[in-house]
């Protein structure tokens, strides 16, 4: 237990408390022992739910706390590099939640503090490459199981929300690539053995959601990536399913193909009845993902003590916000976009 | 043309129509020429829809007729036997509808005909061992696939029929496991290689159609056979599904396990919507295996013209209906019962 | 059978003798009476395994045949449009095979004769139409099923050829998008609704042929097509496929999605031993859709019977020539191109 | 944590450890503060991986030990009751594994202590019934999905084991109907709302494993069970998979059917390949049910702590074993046996 990574946590929202909650009561080596929330119901949420006593309203003031080891960041996207950066200055490593940044420039500048630190951890959230599945597949691919994989078809698609909550975060997401594809164009790299990026190709449209049009953004995106080397990239996001959170991969290679998530079952029950044989579907990321947050968690821990390196840097998170804004420029010239 | 085989139908109810325009419009070296039945609209339906111009209301006189090379005989179990063995007599090809006979003695006298003239086929319409899946099915476990085989689990389940039309027939269909358990009898005989069975063990419920009762019959059905050298097989037969008509049988080996028919899907669609993701089923027997029905009709037309011997013999036909016997006298008596 | 259509076949290659089997064997109220082949040995099978009587080696010979009321052509694609017209100038119904043309004044000249003719039937053969799975999921699409439909994502993908026998017709193909896609830019207008394309992007990869560079073509393609009106297209065309012969479509809607053919099990049969739980997969197209190239024949014959019009019209299939050419033209731009 | 419940574990084998780690790392509200072994590298790992300072060889010492509110027994089977009684005894909720007994009388000398004391847990582990895919179908039961239940089919297949590790065990686990069926028995009667078991019948076959001759058991066995009112249950237990551990329910009802568990898929992953389209399977039962057994401790702490009352009571496990001993006498009697 005197080894326990000691971790406090920034933002108490949906993902904050999920983040928080695993590590106060799932994962081993490490204590919460301090959360930093502007919202006077996530400190009180603190207190209560999770018996945290260091609990700030302030950043500043919290990351001044010495009595911590690492911090979790579950802010917002426009704070993301500037926190990070702080945090890494004040010696703490950083988990920060993806993207990292909705410009290269601010990737930038968290790489370059970042790379004087290395001793710190710094990781950011593809919380994807901790799911079994996409490990068992990444393994698989990495053992040459489907020969030269050269072709990534990759799709986030939520389940429709009839009262558009996301359309008010529209103006700050970065459109729906940055929000939902980053994590399908980190999964591409991964599984396609990081090739370099060279151009993108978008298009969209809106199936449900007007309110969209005011922002440039679409609730259903198409994007095309090629790489150098010829390996070549599909991706597909949507707001409006309407069956549920299906978020699947293949991975296709010279001597096979590897399909993860498909279909999204949210169980392992069949029911055959008047409307055929079926099955349910997870609702949303999170509880598709749902152990692959607590492994995330787990591999970051391990990391801050030294016990297993990360697969996953800072440059990952770079390039991939480096592609998404590629394909998010494509989505509004209409023309190919250089990486 | 010349030697096209000369084919005339008993009975043109549902089953014998799509036996008789399968003949007449889908199977190759075979000619329709005659069609028997005592029901004037059948005689009709073969006049005007088939284009047949002998058309018989009595079944002596049809089989009296010079210019027939085969009979195919879809009418009631009951007639089966003194049917099949009058047009054997009349040195014609023969194919029946399964079962061949409710008791051993009847099937005994049509082997006992069959026998003294081995130059005709005669066949029982075991349509199952003519479905595509099945044939690829018993050829991997023949192959050794699956090592040795040892255990069949097989099902019949009909979609329930809230008008309860088959409750007609239980005064004379012998029973659920000797109307729909006998195709899975046969398919567990062929795919163990024909063992001897020993014994036989049942039991059933009522689940929605209590007018079963008073003819000691039930709606869902349950046997376990017991084979010479310790292979085993269990049958279920059900009257009450919901979804659909779902036949499917596992075939269980030292070295793997096969299975047919799973989900009966009805088309190569998936729906992904507020039901989950799901697939149609198929509603019947026939939906299910038409292709079977009509490749069974072709093997037919095929062994008559003496290309290609049945592996289909009366003797199975023979051991499906003494096993068939032994399951329902079991469901009689409540105790296991020797074969 | 006296006003059974009179078909004669031009072309009894690989395609051109299962159209024969299907109009000689399987297709009611026709007759195949007649086959052109420049080829010694497609002749001689046309008298000898069809018994075709009246078989001729020139195309001009053939068509002066006054006994014939329609033409089937499986015919190289740059003879398509000529000999369709001719056909169709010598009063003949006519159905060709896919593509109608590799550019687009071909196919207009084809519409400009057949619209004089409007008696006789043009149809062109795109047989995923007849397909039970396509057709199922049409109808539900039509009924509404799935909301508005407003994107499509289609692949035609091939099993790996390790001879490269496909490489050989590259300089005749039209490239992979014309030959291949060709199926998928018309199932997408099909299940849209025929909305008006009115941009295409392409891009693609040699994975295991590089002897399609010399031509410009790839063994991997993907293209994106705009629509009029919001709706979007993504289209994916591989020759290099490990596990078989995999088409399939996705329609997604507002209020749910129908995928077709995913997986394309050859059969109902589902193994479990040492390699996992697993199933057999198609081989190649002629597999998948061996019922749909029978439906397609049905269809011709009932329209040239005047029992049925087409839903599938030449105008489908300029608009398939238009967009596949718009592709192929983006594919070696490597920029958007107008359709 | 003051009011954390204390627990002591009792036997650290395969099954114990992944119960301690669960109480020790994962599981809210508890501490495992002390371990009983009589086998010293046990102990060694109770001290240096759980960090446990009470550890003790003597089960009578550890259950003097005061500091102790709850105990978790995963001892053999022989020991269940005894150890059960005691522990009651001593003032200690109590967590036995499955089966209590391998007899009746067992089992109800400790249901007449647990009588007595009402205030204390008394829990068998039936893990199943913890599992979130068995426990949302038995919500949909419950809330009349599926009709009136009336037929479970449930087997319990592990994955062969060359070494026969498993046939050491033959003299002392019951057989394989209570070593493995006691977990279907036990899910058929919850489905089907706790009927009376009227008669059992059941048969056998030595697929791979004959030494377990001696002992007259099986390696696969199949039972089926007969209830008041007409549900019927059909259990199949196999000791000779070649494919991985596949448990798997289906509960039947007059309006649709739920299927647990078929094809026990190990991850999401699809490969598609020169094997076909598959997925891996799970290799163990605790690879099936590894969330199921975090459940379970976690249900047992909150039922000791007085949070949540079990559904799952001891007379289950008596009516289970009432039920396992009634088949296993038929497997040897070859006659239905009184339940």
């Amino acid at each position: 237990m005197a080894n326990n990574l000691r971790i406090g946590i920034v933002g108490l929202g949906r993902l904050g408390k999920r983040h928080a909650e695993a590590l106060a009561f799932r994962t081993r080596h490490c204590e919460l022992v301090a959360a930093c929330s502007p919202v006077a119901d996530e400190r009180s949420y603190a207190s209560a739910q999770l018996g945290i006593t260091r609990v700030y309203e302030d950043f500043d003031t919290f990351l001044a706390d010495p009595g911590m080891d690492a911090v979790v960041l579950v802010t917002p996207t426009s704070l993301h590099a500037d926190q990070t950066i702080a945090a890494l200055k004040a010696g703490k490593h950083v988990f920060v939640e993806k993207p990292l940044a909705l410009n290269v420039e601010d990737c930038e500048r968290v790489l370059a503090v970042a790379q004087q630190r290395p001793a710190q951890v710094a990781m950011v959230g593809f919380v994807r490459r901790f799911d079994p599945s996409y490990l068992n597949a990444h393994a698989a691919v990495a053992a040459g199981e489907i020969g030269r994989p050269f072709l990534v078809r990759s799709q986030t698609c939520d389940q429709n929300d009839p009262e558009g909550f996301f359309v008010r975060f529209a103006p700050t997401s970065g459109g729906i690539f940055m929000d939902c594809s980053v994590h399908d164009i980190d999964l591409a790299r991964w599984m396609l053995n990081r090739p370099k990026a060279l151009r993108a190709f978008a298009t969209g449209t809106i199936a449900l959601h007007p309110a969209l049009a005011e922002f440039g953004d679409v609730d259903n995106g198409l994007a095309v990536v090629e790489f150098e080397g010829g390996a070549r990239a599909v991706f597909y996001a949507s707001r409006t399913m309407a069956h549920g959170h299906e978020t699947s991969t293949e991975v296709i290679g010279t001597a096979g193909k590897l399909t993860v998530g498909e279909h999204a079952a949210s169980d392992r029950v069949v029911r055959s009845d008047t409307h055929g044989v079926r099955h349910a579907v997870v609702k949303d990321f999170y509880e598709r993902f749902e152990a692959a947050f607590g492994a995330e968690m787990a591999a970051f821990v391990a990391a801050c003590r030294g016990e297993a390196p990360l697969s996953l840097t800072l440059d990952d998170a770079l390039e991939a916000t480096r592609i998404g804004l590629a394909i998010t420029r494509s989505l509004h010239s209409g023309m190919p976009e250089v990486v």
